[in-house]
């Protein structure tokens, strides 16, 4: 296998990197790893993971791929400290947070964007640290990569063999940009939306009839609301200007159905609720994972415009299951697709 | 026990009312039923429910006390045959509908508003019919019952025993518009929320992308978007100027975040995180139905007035338990105080 000619380096074994670290390690990938705290080092040792004391030992191991999975508050420190001991001839940089265009300009601002290729694992729970890292919270877990012109197809080649063949995950390649603003539309935006409901429900005299009324709907609509406010804050504030143009956009639409309810415009309460039928419709379709989904294989021209194809082939909906033997050949299926 | 002197009456064997029918009769109330076919008729008599072959025969039967458990729809049809047949002296009339102003508009249009008390109790789920019909539905349900400055006591309290002794339920007793506007806060306006935000995915020209990278906080904050959107709509037009009232609202709040994004306004941004602190500390909270919430008996005059001090109850996050013994005395406990 591929991936036992490879070398992964990890910063951070909390739940996404430990998590990471673990199944790299079981999937026999070399890993090597480094924490602020070295708690988690006797228990990682024993899975398989070589850990190291310093960033400058990891980054002088001349892993393939460092993947920093320390936490955001953390990052100009930990790329001071990897620049001056890293190789960016034998080492490609990457990550593993949810906004991607301010790691980037942080990867900059220490003089490795040249190294850098970004990525972003859908994968987490409610949990944090390593005494919750599990392999398992990766199972069949789809990661975007962001990838901007000037990357080269053997930075991004490294990231996304550690992805398909090293993880066995799925992936989708984009620009940072594109990653962020559907990231602010199906995250960043609704955890406002949630806290505005629950201010609307703090707000109202009648909050505790309110409260005393409340069932599965306003359960399921404002659990993202009950979770630590300061980090709802932080990932709204490093996605801003997405999020506002996203939040003016629900505002114009709220105003709208308001405006047909006082109307009685039943034209317009009927195109409200037939506008997002694609997605009821596509959310009704039998799940995408099963063997039933077609495989097709999508050839990239490393020296064309791959970049722009990867983009074209994410647009139609289409996931990266694996290569295809050849470096140049992705294997792809048509999963989410409205 | 006082219930089984009663005798109640179940219009329509659906999920809501056949279980409620099931429930009764299981706890040794006296309970006769209506359907409109007569499928559930066999299985329900083997439960202990007496079943009639029409609205004529259940109203002529004298019961204590009518629960409308029909479509909406159904309700004008209904209503009037029950005008010709209904005793008022001997019976009280109530429902089981998630909007009050509304239905007590078409019982007053059917000359029945002076024998009616409004019911709504927080119960179901994503299933209909008899054959999904199940007494556990009504486990630890709350109901909140909705009164009028001429609603007399004694049918109030009638129906305020077939939930307390009756269903062995909790309650809680607002008017009508109280009630609505709250079931709008907590349910109908967030199905419009829902709605839109999946409007804004399906709108997106990066629907796929977006949908690809869909987590745990969308999938629970458009679930109900999902559902028969017909039914929505319904919902939202039953109870529309409490909607209206709250989605502008929502607008507003979401309109004054973009605007504190756009302006870098923390302080703004901080006012917005903290403002739902009370209902995340409330949610935070260990249940409240342990053996620890303490209880208290609420002495009510029935000559004076009772409606407002049980509305002042329910606003304190009171819930009503059972009663006393004494037919003005009710045991509350506080339950949903923010």
């Amino acid at each position: 296998m591929v991936t036992h000619d490879m070398t992964v380096g990890i910063v951070g074994l909390g739940l996404i990197g430990g998590s990471l670290a673990r199944r790299l390690a079981s999937r026999g990938v070399r890993t090597i790893a480094w924490n602020h705290r070295d708690h988690p080092y006797a228990q990682a040792e024993r899975d398989g993971i070589r850990c190291v004391a310093s960033l400058h030992d990891l980054a002088q191991a001349r892993p393939d791929a460092i993947v920093l999975c320390n936490p955001l508050v953390a990052m100009p420190t930990v790329l001071a400290q990897l620049a001056d001991a890293i190789d960016p001839t034998a080492t490609t940089l990457t990550d593993v947070g949810s906004v991607k265009g301010m790691v980037r300009d942080q990867v900059d601002a220490a003089g490795l964007g040249a190294c850098y290729v970004g990525a972003h694992p859908m994968a987490g729970n409610e949990r944090s640290g390593w005494s919750a890292a599990d392999p398992s919270l990766y199972d069949d877990a789809l990661w975007a990569l962001t990838v901007r012109d000037d990357t080269t197809y053997e930075r991004f080649l490294t990231v996304a063999r550690l992805i398909l063949d090293g993880a066995g995950n799925r992936m989708i390649v984009v620009d940072d940009d594109t990653h962020d603003r559907a990231a602010a539309l199906i995250s960043h935006m609704p955890h406002a939306v949630a806290t505005a409901l629950i201010n609307e429900l703090a707000d109202d005299p009648d909050r505790n009839i309110a409260a005393a009324l409340a069932a599965g709907s306003w359960r399921d609509m404002t659990r993202v609301a009950l979770t630590d406010p300061d980090r709802t804050r932080a990932m709204i504030d490093e996605d801003a200007a997405n999020v506002e143009t996203l939040l003016r956009s629900m505002a114009g639409r709220l105003t709208a159905v308001a405006d047909a309810l006082r109307d009685g415009d039943a034209d317009a309460m009927t195109r409200f609720f037939a506008q997002g039928q694609p997605f009821r419709d596509y959310k009704a379709r039998p799940a995408a994972n099963d063997a039933a989904v077609e495989t097709r294989d999508l050839r990239i021209d490393p020296a064309g415009e791959w970049q722009a194809a990867l983009l074209e082939s994410a647009r139609a909906g289409e996931h990266i299951i694996g290569l295809a033997g050849d470096r140049t050949v992705m294997r792809v299926q048509t999963r989410s697709a409205l």
